[in-house]
């Protein structure tokens, strides 16, 4: 009886993927003590799927791929090298990781984790624009907390703090 | 009738009056483009009510001050001087003014927004602890907007993190 069938499993879609690999490298991020920022908007225009400050002061790019498409169209991600010391693809293990770059690292999730297939290379950034990175990333993630702390002050105080 | 009688304006307890003047304390930070962060920790183990990143990078620390009592029982407020450039007190129409002193500057609450009444002098950090203040600040944001982006993950996060 087709009560007593099970719903069928379906693929999840690309952004559904997307967010799962995003919250389990911003988990794999955390657990090293690498605070994470997603959706960062950087001076470039573009922005990285999350930035990740260091204890150090470094900071790490993770690039997030859903699928194969997703990658090929995407010719401009040598872009984000230019705000980070070391840059990263996450991507789930149904992904054809062979496509990928080797001089990008690389972090694979499963389920809630993600664990590092390749350790990326260092391009140290420039000790100017690290500062005005350091100075961009907190504005928005103090932007982003205060009008969550805020619903009704929430449009105007990002629109004060124009972080996004 | 006692139904017909309107329910009793009881006066806000502390707490209540402390969280309406640090949202006030904060969208007045926001309006004026500095990123206020509640509660922030001190490397000193004091907890800031507001520290608000300029800008220009400097630094504000807003101490909110429920009642007479509040202010005449911290006597350590000279503390966040080492953490700021600029001190303001926050406090409501009810509090008497007169007891503050006049070399910290002032902010008034009345609802959800808050004015300026008296500017603070500027005593400006050295380098080296902005910097340090800078690193802190933004893996406090970020940590704490990393753990409500996964609810599951929060305490983990926090704890990798050690932002609070």
């Amino acid at each position: 009886m087709a009560l007593s069938m099970p719903p069928p499993v379906l693929p999840p879609t690309a952004s559904a993927r997307t967010l799962a690999v995003c919250r389990a490298a911003a988990r794999f991020c955390a657990q090293r003590g690498w605070a994470p920022v997603r959706e960062m908007p950087l001076p470039n225009g573009r922005r990285a799927d999350l930035l990740a400050l260091l204890p150090d002061g470094g900071f790490v790019v993770v690039e997030v791929k859903s699928c194969a498409r997703d990658f090929l169209a995407d010719a401009k991600w040598p872009e984000y090298r230019d705000f980070c010391d070391r840059l990263y693809f996450a991507v789930d293990l149904d992904f054809p990781a062979e496509l990928l770059p080797a001089e990008v690292g690389l972090l694979v999730a499963e389920g809630p984790e993600a664990t590092m297939v390749r350790e990326a290379p260092c391009h140290k950034l420039a000790p100017s624009r690290r500062r005005a990175l350091l100075q961009r990333y907190a504005v928005v993630a103090a932007a982003r907390l205060a009008a969550l702390q805020d619903p009704a002050g929430q449009a105007e105080i990002r629109a004060a703090l124009r972080a996004d």
